[in-house]
C-alpha cells in the first residue's frame, strides 16, 4: 500500500523500515530462516500498523523517528510472526496471492520462523528505553497468544455469540493496531492521557479493519483478496457478515451445515446468497461505526497538521476494496 | 530435583519461583492454554536455569531476590516453550514420562501454547529494569530460535561434522544456561568482566548437560528419562555417542542406514552396539573436560561462601544418570 498521499515523507519512513525489516530477518548462519522470512517480507502487506506508528510519533513536539522505527520494526515482526503461525493452523495454501511459508516448507519450519521473527522482535523492542512502551508491548502480546489459542475453539461453532467474535477480533487484530497508535503517543512522550486516547483511536481502527477483512472474504473479486472466497467460513471462522446472513432462518439452516467437507460448488452459492442477503452491507455499516468513534477521538487532538493523514487513512479505510 | 542439599534457601527460592511460574501460566480468559501449560508445568523439570540464575545472583553484596525471581521466571518460561515446539517438530509422545502437549491437545494447540508461553516470559523480562539484561536475553532468544529451525536440516545428516554438533547443543541448551548465569552476575550488579565470566561458566555447564542428556538417550534404564531408549538416534538425531559410534567402520556402516522406518528391534539392537563400543565413556569424558572448565572458571570468585554451591552442582551434574 502507497501512502504518499498522505505526505511523501511518510512514504519515506515506511520504506526505510521496509528496508529495517529485510534487515532484521536476514541472520548470518540462519538460511532458512532468512529464505522462509525474506519469502513473506516481500510478499508485501500494507504496512498499516508501522505507519500508525509513525504517524502518531509525530503527534508530539519532538519527533524521535529512531524510536518508531524501532517500534515499528518490532510490531511489523510480531504481526508476521502471528501471521506464519495462523496459516499453519488455518492450513492456509495462499496469502496475498503467493504460497504461505507452510505450503512451500512445511509445518516446521513454519512454526520455528515464527519463532524466529517474534525473537527479533524482541531485539528491537529492548532498543526502545521506555518501561511503558515494554509493559505495553509485552501485555498485547499475551492477548495476542490467548486470543490465537482461543479461537481454534470457537470453530464451526454456529451458535456463538456475537461478543465472541467482537472479542476474537480485537485480539487478533484490534489490539495490535491499538498498540502501535499507543506506542506512536508514547514516543512522542504526548502527556498520558492522550497515549490512553491514541490507543483506544488505534482499537477503534483495528475493529474496522478487521471487519473489512472479513468482509472482503466475500468479495466477488478473488485476485484482489489473493485467496478464494468464503475461505474463513469453510474454515469454520464464524464472522460478522456470517452472524447477520444467520438471522434469516434459511441462511441459518444452510450456514449451520458447513464443515470442512462441504464441497466447494456448495459453498460458492453459500457465498453468493451470503453476499446478497444485506449481510455485507450491515457489517459494512458497523466497520463505519468503529471509524466514526476514532475520528471523533481525532477531535480531541486539535488542528495540528499532524493530525490530517489520520483523517485521511480513516476516509481511505472505510468501505475499502483491497 | 532437589536441591536442598545446597542451601535450605536455595530451595526456598526455587519453591517461590515454581509458584510464580504457576502463576504465569494462569490465565484468566484462556482456559485451554493454562490447562496444557501447566500440564507441561507440574510435570515438573529439573529448574536448573532458575537455581543459576538464583546462585550466581547471590554472587553480589547487595542480594535482590525479587529481581532474580523474574528472571528466572522469564528463562524458564523461554525454555517451557521451546519444549513444546520441539515436541511438535519431534512429533514426541512423551516427555518426562508423561504425555507430551501435543500427543494429548495436537499440534495446533501445542504451537500456541510455546506462543503463550514465550509471551508471557515477555511480561517478565519487561520487570527487570537493565538493558544489559534486556540485551542478553533478547540475543539469546533469536539465537534458540535459529538452532531450531537450523537442526531441522541436520537430521539424518550422518556426514556432517562434531563442529555442527557442538553449535547445535549451543543454541539448544548452552546459551539459555549461559543467559542464566550472566543475568544472575548482572542482578548481582558483579563488575562487567565477572558477568561474562559467569556467562562462560553457564556456557561450559550447558554443554557438559546437554551432552550428558545425549548420553542418557542410550542409557538402559527407559524410567529414569521418561521416553524409549535411542529415540534422539531414530529421529535422526546425531548426537556425541554417535560420532564416537561412528569411528568404528562396522558400527557406521549400521547408523547410516538408520531412517524413520527402522524397525523397534534393529533399533533396540543398535542401541546395545553403540552402548558397548565405547562411544559413551568417550562422551562422558568430553561433557567432564566441560565441566572442568566451568569450575576453573570459579576459582575466579575467591572463597566467598556463595561460589560453593556453584562447586556443589557441576559435582552433582558430572556422570548425572537422571
Amino acid at each position: 500500500m502507497k501512502f504518499n498521499f498522505l505526505y511523501p515523507s511518510v512514504q519515506k519512513d515506511i520504506d526505510k523500515i521496509e528496508n529495517e525489516l529485510k534487515i532484521a530477518v536476514s541472520e548470518a548462519d540462519a538460511e532458512t530462516t532468512s529464505e522462509s522470512a525474506l519469502h513473506l517480507l516481500t510478499a508485501g502487506g500494507k504496512r498499516i500498523r508501522p505507519m500508525f506508528v509513525c504517524l502518531t510519533a509525530r503527534l508530539g513536539n519532538t519527533p524521535n523517528f529512531s524510536a518508531a522505527q524501532d517500534a515499528a520494526v518490532a510490531i511489523e515482526l510480531i504481526h508476521m510472526a502471528s501471521i506464519v503461525h495462523d496459516d499453519v493452523v488455518d492450513d492456509a495454501e495462499l496469502r496475498r496471492g503467493r504460497p504461505t511459508i507452510k505450503a512451500i516448507w512445511g509445518n516446521h519450519i513454519a512454526m520455528y520462523t515464527g519463532d524466529f521473527l517474534f525473537a527479533k522482535s524482541l531485539e528491537y523492542m529492548t532498543r526502545i528505553k521506555n518501561e511503558k512502551a515494554h509493559l505495553l508491548l509485552s501485555r498485547v502480546t499475551v492477548e495476542l497468544a490467548v486470543g490465537e489459542i482461543e479461537q481454534i475453539k470457537d470453530k464451526y461453532d454456529f451458535d456463538q455469540s456475537v461478543r465472541a467474535y467482537l472479542r476474537r477480533i480485537k485480539r487478533k487484530t484490534a489490539l495490535l493496531i491499538a498498540a502501535s497508535c499507543g506506542l506512536g503517543g508514547i514516543i512522542a512522550e504526548l502527556p498520558e492521557k492522550l497515549d490512553d486516547k491514541l490507543y483506544l483511536f488505534g482499537y477503534y481502527v483495528g475493529m474496522a479493519f478487521q471487519i473489512t477483512d472479513d468482509i472482503l472474504d466475500f468479495s466477488k473479486d478473488e485476485k484482489k483478496i489473493g485467496k478464494p472466497a468464503g475461505e474463513d467460513l469453510s474454515q469454520g471462522n464464524v464472522t460478522l457478515p456470517v452472524f447477520f446472513a444467520m438471522q434469516d432462518p434459511l441462511l441459518r439452516k444452510r450456514i449451520r451445515r458447513v464443515t470442512e467437507e462441504t464441497p466447494k460448488e456448495e459453498m460458492n452459492h453459500l457465498v453468493e446468497a451470503i453476499r446478497t442477503s444485506g449481510a455485507i452491507e450491515k457489517s459494512e455499516q458497523v466497520a463505519t461505526n468503529y471509524l466514526n468513534k476514532a475520528a471523533s477521538i481525532l477531535d480531541e487532538f486539535g488542528n495540528q497538521k499532524e493530525v490530517k493523514p489520520l483523517r485521511q487513512i480513516i476516509k481511505m479505510l472505510d468501505k475499502r476494496d483491497y
